[in-house]
């Protein structure tokens, strides 16, 4: 028995999609744990953060149904956020059972440390692609996850 | 404010690997939750039993390191897969320290349900690659596999 495989031989070995896929995702999620640890955030409110950085004003419905995020996930991620003083709710003034999320003085802030967490992941997980290979390496993630999407 | 964007707005305008693979992680995730529950496992549970589909006899501390899995989370989907009577542990006789993971009977029948769900997110995710572009798809996913492997 191989009792010593390393995440190397393993992923060297495989060539199934989604395991390499959750691979990577559980390996960025522990490496920068510690790091959201510091503002008081994990994995999920990074998440939602990148995208109220992207466009604030976004529903939690809204949210959770463009980026996949589960409901009560998100729902108990926001409460934290809030508690936080990171992001505050709206009622939508046209229809009142819509909240609408938006960033606090603190939560903008953060806008640059949280990016610059962002920006760290993109690169540690593309490193060593040159930039003849990038833009397709982009596109077939793209092209995995539009089929994600279609689940 | 654009409420209505649509996952695929955002898929197609986004170039971040990391937020697209954490998209198709959830979205997997999320779709395969019912069907799992079939089985009473979720996606943890999952991850660990098509791991011993292709070697059983590993420890659980093995097991965490090669695939990436927190210790914490590993050691609570254990307990339940033994309470489901689907997985089993025995010490090591040359080392009392480790535990090492095997199939009950009822683990072993469930391989190629278990399987079938584990080929399907394969396909689904590759849905529309043609068998041109399908080594290279892999081989970039694993590449990116490999660099989060170094994180």
């Amino acid at each position: 028995m191989n009792e010593e495989e390393t995440p190397i031989q393993w992923i060297e070995d495989i060539d199934k999609i989604a395991a390499l896929i959750s691979f990577t995702y559980r390996s960025v999620q522990k490496h920068f744990a510690k790091e959201l640890a510091l503002y008081h955030i994990g994995w999920g409110h990074f998440s939602i953060l990148m995208s109220l950085y992207r466009q604030e004003g976004r529903s939690q419905d809204s949210l959770a149904q463009s980026r996949g995020f589960d409901k009560t996930m998100i729902a108990k991620s926001i409460l934290k956020l809030e508690k936080e003083g990171i992001v505050y709710r709206i009622t939508d003034p046209e229809d009142k059972r819509i909240k609408r999320l938006y960033l606090t003085e603190k939560g903008r802030k953060l806008k640059p440390e949280i990016r610059k967490i962002g920006f760290e992941m993109n690169s540690l997980l593309l490193k060593g692609f040159d930039s003849d290979e990038l833009p397709s390496a982009i596109e077939i993630v793209r092209k995995i996850a539009l089929n994600a999407a279609q689940l």
